[in-house]
């Protein structure tokens, strides 16, 4: 393999996570590296994604992070430093334009690496990219990183964000333990998460069980069809033991016939303008609780600080989101494209990850859903092995810099 | 002033904070103290408040807190550990009953301090208690610490919890402007924070700007009357110069006539089952903004994670909410009874707080609301002078002691 000289550009994509600057701060140490080989020259980053490499709206990422102290900032900064996108590349014979404007840019910066952080869509931009270049002679290499706080992604054992946001959820939930069991009357929280397709994120509720504290009482995953009258149930027959109930439940559970909790249960609500909205899960929730059961009840929605509370994020999340994006850049240098980087776990009772390289274009677009042995047998807990697995992501507290009471952010 | 010996019972009420129970730890601490003078032998816990105590539900604090490291453990558990009530105390000409039983637990267990953590009415509960007692020649000392998120009661600078609630909703709105800032399209986000009559905790929500961030682009209070024309006419205005809007809004705003934000626009929502349902009033902008500007739109409320982020307390608030529950101790030995504890902040430049006590008889039930020199003009947003009053309260951060990734707790 040839050593392949000359520039290079990263980019984020898709819905932000509390790790994605750290993935990102991984790919400059690496290209910082790699310019101490003589081998890449300059790091742009694209600002939106390729939306904003089409407009070629880069900024230098090697002479801004000649700064030691702003990567250690970037790592604890939420959300995507460079902006974000949700294109969905089209193939070349569809939209052989954008494809030739590419290139364009490509030779006129001299870009011979590509980097992209982001989820499917983003492997796929991925995978036509480095198709593309190899088919029209343009050398280049492209490597993607993986990043949602979802962990659907197949090829990688964990997917970078998700250990940061199951903290906070796990951290969440155990302080809204201690929140609702104040009183000694009847109540129930619902907590909604987030987690259209995979209950990954849900399940992370389960965590305080190995904190000293307990697990919510109910957890509902996507994974199970959701069944009204056995919700309930559980509810009459947990409240006999204690009267304050906590139950987790993911934004995208459904009924038995396929219909979305989320779009309720035949009543249909109207906003204040007389539209039909659809109210979440946690709502329809608590307002079956509220007919049925007619304690207490109140339903919360995480919404975005599960993404976004980089001041919890896990030590163990940051360290291999780093790691990945610095070990995309290696893999790159040394000769492979059309690969998304990977975070591989070892066998054996100890905690330990190395990370690999997937071809993209074996990676089927399936997400990854949690598997049966992580689910109880009444479809509403998770397992030991279940917890087993969670528990080493959401390990470690990142040592996070404050400027005046807040964490401290840096704005690209 | 004669010395009174004998034991002393603490008890915590209303809604949970972040910091009630290091005021807990507080008392405790004072009241070890006063063991090794000689003044107080043993401090009792009561479960659930005064309804506990009445029911003799009661826990020996000074063998539990013998072991200092608990006490740690107990700054940094949020929500109440002895457990909370929300009982109003009659007069004892309306409930002899009730308060003849007191007198009988307080001589049964010879206690002669009652320390009471707890919004307005258990300051009303002190009041009575102390006044009852030395009616009926019962040497007793009563004292009261404040504690509220809300930061809305008189005589004390600020109340012991609300420091940490506006350290999480400063944190939230930092990192969520980051969050929203990602794509390049038209977007309104709405943050509903808690506080019915007072604005303080949504004020809370323009301290990024101390921190190398910005405030959200507009603030309403329920200071001032909320025009929902005016509203959209900013929203209008303001995406002129930036696509991505934030909102931070109190759940307690009203129209001009009076009306709750909350109730809605005049459509009204039904729930699944067809009843009418209040839907707070982030939603209620939510929907406003969804008719009238047309471009996608969220809302966010903060809920539960207010009060008891005890993750992301502010080493302001815990310190000195240990401080005034110590405090108590030493104006109730010395023999000041009927009397709440304060914080009150010095005059000049560098913050500083020393502790008070205040006659509670003294303090109407009035609200302290924000006065008018902290809200802007245009009443949406905070001043200089406000966010002046509100930086110090967020400072510091508390070395939280993790288990297995997620804060320790204590449960009594």
């Amino acid at each position: 393999m040839t050593m392949l000289k000359g520039n290079a550009v990263v980019g984020q994509s898709g819905g932000p996570t509390a790790a994605i600057n750290a993935t990102l701060a991984g790919v400059i140490k690496g290209a910082l590296a790699a310019k101490g080989e003589g081998i890449i020259d300059t790091l742009f980053g694209m600002r939106n994604g390729i939306e904003g490499f089409l407009q070629e709206n880069l900024i230098n990422l090697t002479d801004i992070f000649s700064d030691e102290r702003k990567l250690e900032i970037l790592k604890q900064t939420p959300s995507a430093a460079l902006g974000s996108c949700r294109k969905k590349m089209k193939s070349p014979e569809a939209d052989p334009e954008t494809y030739e404007k590419l290139i364009e840019i490509f030779k006129k910066y001299n870009i011979r690496y590509f980097f992209y952080i982001g989820g499917n869509d983003s492997m796929d931009t991925v995978s036509k990219l480095s198709q593309f270049a190899s088919e029209h002679d343009y050398e280049m290499r492209v490597v993607g990183v993986p990043k949602t706080i979802d962990n659907d992604l197949a090829a990688t054992d964990h997917t970078p964000g998700f250990g940061s946001a199951a903290k906070f959820v796990a951290t969440t939930m155990k302080e809204l333990i201690r929140d609702i069991s104040v009183y000694s009357m009847k109540a129930v929280t619902i907590v909604e998460v987030m987690g259209r397709d995979a209950g990954w994120l849900t399940a992370s509720a389960a965590l305080p069980v190995i904190s000293g504290g307990k697990a919510p009482d109910l957890i509902y995953l996507p994974e199970r069809s959701f069944d009204p009258e056995k919700f309930i149930e559980s509810i009459n027959e947990l409240q006999k033991d204690h009267p304050a109930l906590l139950v987790a439940v993911s934004e995208g559970i459904r009924f038995a016939d396929g219909r979305y909790v989320g779009e309720g249960l035949g009543g249909r609500k109207v906003d204040a303008f007389g539209h039909v909205a659809l109210s979440g899960a946690g709502k329809v929730l608590e307002d079956l609780v509220k007919e049925r059961v007619g304690c207490k009840v109140r339903s919360i929605e995480l919404n975005l600080p599960q993404r976004c509370a980089a001041h919890i994020a896990s030590l163990t999340d940051i360290t291999e989101s780093v790691g990945v994006g610095f070990a995309a850049v290696k893999y790159a240098t040394e000769g492979k494209t059309g690969v998304m980087a990977t975070i591989d776990r070892a066998d054996g009772e100890e905690y330990s990850v190395s990370y690999g390289a997937y071809n993209i274009a074996e990676i089927a677009n399936a997400v990854k859903t949690v598997p049966d042995e992580y689910i109880n047998e009444t479809s509403d807990g998770i397992t030991e092995a279940g917890i087993n697995y969670l528990k080493p992501l959401i390990m470690g507290e990142c040592p996070v810099v404050y400027e005046n009471g807040m964490p401290e952010h840096i704005v690209l």
